[in-house]
């Protein structure tokens, strides 16, 4: 298999011979990258939040109609620059463009394009839309990479419409069953699931989903930092050297549904006024404890003004730096909430003033009861060096002198693809930052030049990635990954030199 | 028109020749009481709560498929009776059984047979079973009042569905505009409007509707307490002097939308959060001023495990004994509630310790804004005398030597079409317990022998009005009511020893 352009051989440039110059001479072209981006925001129009055309949120749950458009763009696009693109079982695309050796796995680039129910046009679409500018800037230059390199399009990482989230590289990582993902139902209304979904849309491929049907050498993914850091700082490179730990909850509290007007407060078991207790006290209780806790989700029975709730169920994202710091929050909120439920009065964070409770001025009323359980968890993450220090090297040259004042380490909030991919190969991520921090909402906003400097040092790191296979033998074992060994280093002078 | 037994009018029993030994011979059946009760359930059978067949709930939201059967059955009862039935533009069924004299309007029976979305057997039902009830006493014994008697059921009682509870009753009294109630949205998906609900099952009637159009004479009113306090103090009856204020509000609060992983607590306007403070601290409220608060519907948007939402819609309910009472309610509710949306630290119920706060322990975020809007609203309600007395007197003849131990006074919690119908007509109501003063909930619970005890009140309270009617004049005004007399009275005495 060779792109068509590869029949001109004599005008072929090899990664391998370019030198630094040669490296810093390929550039993304930052119009056509803007234009892909709200090219593809057609699909899935969301929110209007400002009076340019391109200001407005995209609303693209994944596997709808919209998604399905985006997909065969996504295809098109990547087929028109040569690429043998394979769908697997999980509607994951993976875009392979041919090197020079393609008896070894690609280096790829990978995001997603479906979005949040209110999200932006930023959130995933900038990482897909960077792989698909990559595979331009080669083409346009006739760059013949070593090894193959590929873009892949990851199904379903909001985990907003069917709400495992990261589910579809959690299943090719082999850490999400095929049954669970296909049997996932959506959340809202619940009629359907993402195996039915995949059907009707087309995108069920016949490739298993699995890392050992479609290996990857790397994985990198260039995403808005999705918080406030970077702007903070005035940094417009974030190298993420992780990922924090995240769990998520669902906590039912069950009550007794009565009169609104007939039952005296303290003749209820008002499960709303419970859960609104437990929600109140677990920000309180990730503010002690240098965490986050957050509730997306909350749905309550029967739901009509004057009834008592009898039943609420919500949802409790907690994050922390490290996987102890999730498990301590944990604890203390499976602690707190049965007290919480059964009426006592929780607070205590300044012992010596009784009254900071949560009861203090409440009617004691009959007590509910809580279930807790966990239906998705991420532990924390650490990116791969090499990868890490392909980014950061990426970084500096693409900066240039005043590097040090724009790069910064740092490690990702969000959960993202790469958090699977990280388990199978060498994996690293960059961050470019975003207005405010905003993200997940209709006015999540990433400037034109900063999306193109993300998208460059992606470039960059890919190629540098790409040199650094065939100069470099590297053999490393680190857990949780499985893969044991890539290229070992054999000259690290050579790559140092790079830089 | 003549009920077809009065083609034998030897054997009818007038009203005004019956002394108080007939009227005590008149007796509900309370196995056929129980049976209708329990046969009518099979329309919108709900929730399962104990082994018995008769321990479901029932699940009939107003002008579905599941109460248009319910109606047939109360129309095809209620004209094998004897009855004349008429239903109007709101889809009210009033069936009416003639008198002696037919020029005046009847004495009517009323409730509804709509439920909330997880209801009971008894809430509405037990009223009007027990008018059919009624009816079907009046037959069995060839009873001929001396004017009409009728039983009504009015359309979505519960508000549940189509959300203004009371609404046909309403309509009937000129407090609600036709249009208004025609074209309210279902609360739940809300594709569908209350006047193309009632097309589509057939009950849109041509009379207008209106009391103008159907005047009644008087309005009684049969139903469960849905409260525990009839059940605590160990009565059998409650005598209902009037219903308490209330007032329901929609709160809406805006933050903003953000990433639950990447967004700090500080940079966080989460609505949520916010909303959870305001209900908590509407339960407080209400705890320091002798009233009630209820959030019974939360939505939010967007809906997703990590993005805090930006968007939160609930329902406040608050009631009080008085006017007042409430409107001092809603004051503080407006005031606090800005304060807490813009984050200040609302709380101070115990201004000694600062602490008492809502705040206290969390994070300072951005601010959020609030909109808090009127959307229902019932000033309290004060029966009418003459009927109060009416049931008192029918409520210690039915339960004879020991009733002064087993009768109270009471106000209503709850609103009931009987607010409606005391704008237009005297009325009151009678109260029986249910157990633990559950309601709304299809665990919902009344004895049989505390039923045929209500229906046998009822039935002797109008019997008792019927009477009055003739042997007094009585003129009264009474503010709301624009109706300004009704027969005069002109010898109280011989009303007194009917007792």
């Amino acid at each position: 298999m060779r792109r068509p352009f590869a029949m001109t051989p004599r005008r072929e440039l090899h990664t391998r011979e370019m030198d630094e110059e040669h490296l810093q001479s390929l550039k993304v072209n930052t119009q056509r990258l803007m234009e892909d981006i709200h090219y593809t925001s057609r699909w899935g129009t969301g929110e209007k939040w400002g009076e340019k055309p391109t200001e407005t949120g995209v609303s693209r749950l994944a596997l709808s109609d919209a998604d399905k458009e985006a997909r065969d763009w996504f295809i098109h696009a990547t087929e028109a620059l040569g690429c043998h693109v394979t769908i697997d079982e999980m509607g994951n695309i993976f875009a392979v463009r041919p090197g020079v050796k393609n008896d070894k796995p690609p280096t790829f680039v990978g995001s997603h394009l479906d979005t949040q129910p209110s999200g932006g046009r930023y959130d995933g679409i900038l990482g897909v839309c960077a792989g698909v500018e990559m595979l331009k800037v080669l083409a346009d230059n006739w760059v013949e990479t070593e090894y193959p390199v590929g873009v892949v399009n990851w199904t379903n990482e909001e985990g907003a419409r069917f709400p495992i989230s990261m589910m579809s590289s959690g299943v090719w990582a082999g850490y999400i069953p095929l049954d669970t993902a296909h049997n996932a139902k959506e959340v809202h209304p619940g009629t359907t699931t993402m195996g039915a979904e995949l059907k009707r849309i087309g995108y069920m491929g016949k490739m298993p989903c699995s890392h050992e049907s479609m290996p990857m050498a790397a994985h990198f993914e260039l995403h808005i930092e999705q918080g406030p850091l970077l702007e903070m700082s005035n940094k417009k490179i974030g190298v993420v050297t992780g990922v924090q730990a995240y769990k998520w909850l669902q906590v039912t509290v069950k009550g007794r549904e009565t009169h609104t007007g007939t039952t005296d407060l303290k003749s209820r078991a008002d499960a709303l006024l419970t859960a609104a207790k437990m929600i109140l006290h677990s920000h309180k209780l990730a503010t002690a404890n240098n965490a986050l806790a957050s509730t997306g989700i909350l749905h309550l029975k029967p739901g009509s003004t004057n009834t008592v709730p009898g039943e609420v169920t919500f949802t409790l994202d907690i994050r922390a730096q490290s996987d102890e710091a999730v498990a301590r929050m944990e604890h203390l909120i499976n602690h707190d909430f049965h007290k919480i439920a059964s009426g006592e009065n929780v607070g205590g964070l300044n012992p010596g003033c009784p009254l900071d409770a949560l009861n203090t001025g409440c009617t004691p009323g009959l007590p509910c009861t809580v279930t807790i359980k966990e239906f998705f968890k991420s532990p924390a993450t650490n990116f791969n060096p090499l990868c890490i220090d392909a980014v950061n090297r990426a970084a500096h040259s693409v900066l240039g002198p005043d590097s040090q004042d724009l790069v910064m380490e740092m490690t990702s909030g969000a959960g993202h693809d790469s958090v699977y991919t990280n388990k199978r190969c060498p994996t690293s991520m960059i961050f470019v930052p975003c207005r405010e921090g905003v993200s997940h909402n209709p006015a999540e906003f990433c400037k034109d030049e900063d999306c193109a400097l993300g998208a460059q040092v992606l470039l960059q790191s890919v190629l540098r990635f790409d040199r650094m296979r065939e100069v470099q033998r590297v053999t490393w074992k680190q857990e949780p990954y499985t893969l044991e060994d890539v290229h070992a280093s054999e000259n690290a002078r050579t790559w140092e030199m790079d830089r």
